[in-house]
């Protein structure tokens, strides 16, 4: 969907609900909507007004149009309903738009009932994260919080045992999986936050046999996925 | 490593043992090395001839200047001689760098002794690999076969039990991986060729529990790497 002018385009862009895909500017134009969308990791592009002109619809674009997403978040109510013993996934900062593209995939092919992402250091579902889902966004509950560490609260208010996927934690093989659980899964570069960390109810880690050692997220988080459906059963 | 002029060009692009990673040639230029280059998968730029004379390095480019990936693949032999039980993986058409870099990446963590791979529909280990193996594949022996079916045949004399990882087979979970072991991994497209999978000692699956059910090879490969190193304790 298309939203045109100044203002549509800069409340488009400071919204919560709404994702910007791409923004398009009329060449010569020099704002702070530039660096708003970039901020927002939105990909900008400048074109001639004659462009501008063309892809518009209500002829009022005042230089400006943007591509939004339309991909419509739940809450985490939503996710907790569906589900006596909800699994879920909570991404700490999951950068790379591939990476989130691909823990929903394997979290759709895992049964899990919904995903969790925060708003900051956290891409949101552009359209690359769409297209790497490989069609499973269009079936899988995805969450957007202003605080993880809240959500986190949250569910464990709801009995579900809360564990972050991360370095020097117990065996996930060993660490008892079966019941409501959600797993957090941090950022490749940062792992997930300290805050975060000591607010889970454990740490669990994948056995490492290597010399580099170097799990891509969304790999590591399929493994760790599949060890909860093992032990579900 | 650089290889230059005509014939060298070709030697390299015909070789097992060298991968050509990107051919520049003279602009206007029009031979079959082109149609080779790109039937071998390797990026083809055509630069003009101040470029090439200053990127000679023996000033005998005859146009063609070839960037060669130094990656020096072992035999079977090397990977079965560095364990008792060997873990192996077999990729059987990955035509993605990444899920190729992905799959050196996992191995590397899981503890894998090595990694076959075919000539036919299968990348080699071009830039693209070693970069998304984020390291990884300078640790991982990676030997290049023929025929893969053959190899698995090797392997079976050697009393390593073969297993497809494909659709339709048996829980993997349920399956005894505890032993000397190579997984074949297929294509996202395909999954693994038909006399492959009648080749293997059984096919082992992953449970899905999705509606799209779409799992990346990559991804689906970590998880039955990590099933191999769960049982083995």
């Amino acid at each position: 969907m298309k939203i045109e002018g100044r203002n549509n385009v800069i409340e488009a862009l400071n919204s919560d609900s709404v994702t910007v895909n791409t923004l398009m500017v009329e060449k010569g134009k020099n704002s702070n909507i530039i660096a708003l969308a970039r901020s927002k990791g939105c990909k900008v592009s400048f074109v001639d007004r004659s462009v501008l002109d063309k892809e518009s619809v209500n002829g009022h674009h005042q230089g400006y149009i943007a591509d939004i997403v339309e991909f419509e978040y739940c809450e985490i109510e939503d996710i907790l309903a569906r589900s006596e013993q909800p699994f879920i996934v909570i991404l700490d900062g999951i950068n790379d738009p591939h990476n989130f593209g691909s823990v929903i995939r394997v979290a759709e092919c895992a049964g899990v009932d919904g995903i969790i992402v925060g708003r900051n250091r956290q891409v949101a579902v552009t359209d690359t994260v769409l297209r790497t889902s490989a069609g499973a966004a269009a079936h899988m509950p995805i969450a957007r919080v202003t605080n993880i560490n809240n959500a986190i609260e949250t569910l464990k208010a709801h009995n579900v045992w809360v564990y972050a996927l991360d370095m020097d934690g117990e065996e996930i093989t060993t660490t008892n999986l079966t019941g409501a659980v959600a797993i957090v899964v941090g950022s490749e570069g940062d792992g997930v936050g300290k805050l975060t960390r000591k607010l889970c109810d454990g740490i669990v880690s994948l056995k490492l046999k290597g010399k580099v050692n170097s799990l891509n997220a969304s790999v590591a988080c399929g493994i760790a996925l599949y060890e909860v459906v093992r032990q579900r059963g």
